[in-house]
C-alpha cells in the first residue's frame, strides 16, 4: 500500500534530524554557488565538501552521506566525474539531487542533463523553465532565471517524476514538490530571494541534506523547501536589499526553530493528477 | 557629423534601461569574481549566467544580450572559449567588455589580452597599470592592484581608444573614459571600495549590462561608472569596514535613485587630446 | 645556537609589518574558498592574487612575495601547477604555506600532499585530522571539517615538522604551532568560525602574508594566528549567526588594532617534547 498523501509533515523534526546528523553533502556544483552553497549547508547545520576531480570524485561519493549535481558550469572532465559520482552514489545507496540550470539553454546542457537523468536522481530541482525544459528534452529558456510561473510546471513536474521515479521540486513564488502520485505546494520566502544569486543551487544541498536518513523523499523535500521558505521569510524582515538579506537569510538558516516554522502560510496537500 | 562631446548625462535613464529591460550578460570571468559579480549584476536588475566551456561558449554568447571577458584566471581551455565567445558576440551584434587583470604580470596574460583585443571590444576596462601595460603590450605591474593613478593612463587610454576603435575605461580614485575622441571623468566611491576583493571585475559587467540598448557606448560606460560609484559613496557612509561596506554596496545598488546620483561630484567632459 | 623560545610576541609589531608592506600573496587555492581569501587578505592589509594555469604559475609564483598552496578542489592540471609554483618560490627563496584540505578523504589527496611536502613548505597549516593524516601519510578523516581536538594532533604535528624542518600549525578551539623544538598554544576566535565556510582556507593565506619579511617562521605564524583569534573573538560578539558573523570579522581584520590583541588569553609557549 502506497504511503497516502500527509495532511501535514512535522517540520521541526525534519530539521532535527539534519543537525543532529550533520550528513556529510558532496557537491559537484557551479562555481558561482560553491561558497555560498557551502555556507548554507554550514548554516543549516550540515557539512559541505565541494569534490569535482574525476580521480576522487566516485571515491568521495562513496564516503559522503549525500550527493548533488548542478550543471550551472559544466566542462568535459566535470560531466564525467559526475557521471562517476551518480554512479557511485547509486551503487552505495546515498540519495543524490540533481540540479539541471539553465538546461534549456544549450546543446551541451541538455545532453549532460539527460545523461545525468538516466543515473536516477532520488530528487531534481529547478524552476519552471528548467523542469519544462528538462521533461520536454528539448531547447527552451534564455538563461537561469525563470520565466514561466511555478504552477506551469506543474504537468510536466508530474510526468517526469513518473518517467524517472524520482521526486521533482519546482521552486519559485510558490514551490511545488511531487513525487508524480501525490503533490505538495510551500508557500513562503521573500521578494529578495532571487535577487541573491545561487539561492536556488544552495537549496539543492540543502534537499540533499534533508534526504539523509529521511524515510520519504518525497516529505523530506516538502520539509526542506518549507525551512528554507521560513528562513528567507525571517530574513526579509529586517533586510533593506539583497546585500542585507543574504547576510540575514544565513543568520536565519542558523537560528531557525519553532516560531519562524510556524509564520509559514499552511503547506498544501493533493493527490497528483 | 561626429556625436558632440556631451556636457551632461541623464543617468536616471540609463539606470532605468537597465532595470526595465533586464539584460542577460554572459561573463567568462576569474574564479575569484563569479558570486560577487552575479551578486552585483543582479542588484543593479540585470540577468547574469557564467559560461565557460568550449562547447557552449559561442552558443550562449549568441542568445544573451551582452558579453564579458576577464582573464583574471586563465587556463587553456577558457582562452578558447573566450575567443569563440567574443566572435560569436560580433557576428550577432551585442557588445562585449575585456577585463584585462594583471595583463601586465605573466606572458600568458599578454598574449591572451593581444588577441582578445583582436576581437574588437566595444569596451576595454581596467586599472591604470593594467591599461598601460595593455596599450604598450609588454610587460608590467605586478598584481591586481593598481600602481598609477587614474591620470597617468590618459595618454594610453586615448591611444588604445584609437587603435582599437572601443572605449576605454581606467577605473580608479577617479574614473576616466575615452573613445579616443571624448573625455570623461567620474568621481564618486568610497575608499573602501579597493579592499574589497573583485568589485572592479563586478563593475565590468555593469557596464556591459548599460551598453544593452545604448546608442552611444561612451555615454552608457560613463553612466555605468557613475552609478557604481554614487551606490560606492553612499554605501561607504555608515560602513565600519570591508564586510560591511560590500554588503551596503549590494543595498545601495539596488535602491539606486535620484538622490544619490545627485549627490555624486559633478561629471567632467573635454574633447581628448 | 637556536633562539631560545620566546616567552611573548609583539603581535602589533607583526601586524604593522604586513600592513606596511602589503605583500603580494600568489595562491592557488580552493574554488570554494577564493573569494573569501581574497577578502581576508585585503581586509588584513595583504595583495591576493589567484593564478593557477601551468602556464603562468611558476612565473608569478617568483614575482610574488609568498605562495599557499591548498589541496581543497584538486584536479590535474593544477596539481601540476602546484609542484611548478612550489618550485618556483623555493628557488627564488620566498616563504610558501601547504593547506592540506580533508587529506585523508581519498587517494588522490594523499598522493599529492605527499608529493608537496616534497617541495619543503615553510608552514603547514590544517586541523587536527588533517595533520594526523598527513604525517601518518595513509587514510583517515571524512571530509574538511575535524574529528579530532587539536590537543590529539600535537605529537603527529611536531614530528612532522621535525621531518619536513617546517612549521606546522594545528587549527581548531585551541590553536598549536611547532617547528619541532618550540611549541605555542594559540587561544582566540569564537564558536561561529567553523560555520563559516573556507576561513580555514583564507587563514593559510594570512600566515604566509605574515611569513613575509618576519624573521622567525615560528613567531610570524603563531601572531597570525593570534591576530586571527583576536578578529574573531571581537567579531562574535554581536554576531547573530554565521552570516553577521562573516561580515563583522572582514571589519573587525581590517580595524584591528591593540585593544582587540590585549583582549586575547594569553599566548603559551613550552619546549616541544
Amino acid at each position: 500500500m502506497p504511503t497516502p498523501t500527509p495532511s501535514r509533515i512535522d517540520l521541526a523534526a525534519h530539521l532535527a534530524r539534519v543537525r543532529q546528523r550533520a550528513p556529510l553533502v558532496h557537491n559537484i556544483t557551479n562555481l558561482v554557488a560553491m561558497n555560498s552553497m557551502a555556507n548554507v549547508l554550514l548554516a543549516i547545520g550540515a557539512s559541505p565538501a565541494m569534490v569535482h576531480a574525476r580521480e576522487e570524485a566516485a571515491e568521495f561519493a562513496a564516503i559522503a552521506d549525500a550527493l548533488t549535481l548542478n550543471i550551472g558550469t559544466l566542462s568535459p572532465h566535470w560531466v564525467e566525474a559526475m557521471d562517476e559520482a551518480a554512479e557511485a552514489a547509486r551503487l552505495t545507496g546515498k540519495p543524490w539531487v540533481l540540479d539541471p540550470v539553465a538546461v534549456g539553454a544549450t546543446a551541451y546542457r541538455r545532453t549532460t542533463a539527460a545523461r545525468l537523468l538516466e543515473r536516477l536522481p532520488t530528487v531534481v530541482r529547478g524552476n519552471a523553465s528548467e523542469i519544462i525544459a528538462l521533461e520536454a528534452g528539448g531547447p527552451g529558456g534564455r538563461g537561469v532565471d525563470s520565466s514561466d510561473p511555478a504552477e506551469a510546471a506543474e504537468q510536466a513536474a508530474t510526468r517526469l517524476a513518473r518517467r524517472v521515479g524520482c521526486v521533482v521540486a519546482v521552486t519559485g513564488e510558490v514551490d511545488l514538490v511531487t513525487d508524480g502520485r501525490r503533490l505538495a505546494r510551500v508557500r513562503g520566502g521573500h521578494p529578495l530571494m532571487p535577487r541573491v544569486t545561487t539561492l536556488g543551487c544552495a537549496l539543492t544541498g540543502v534537499v540533499a541534506a534533508f534526504l539523509v536518513g529521511a524515510e520519504d523523499p518525497f516529505e523530506a523535500t516538502v520539509a526542506a523547501l518549507a525551512c528554507y521558505g521560513a528562513a528567507g521569510q525571517g530574513a526579509g524582515q529586517g533586510a533593506r536589499g539583497p546585500g542585507s538579506f543574504a547576510v540575514a537569510f544565513l543568520d536565519a538558516l542558523h537560528t531557525l526553530e519553532g516560531d519562524a516554522l510556524d509564520a509559514l502560510p499552511p503547506l498544501e496537500f493533493h493527490d497528483a493528477t
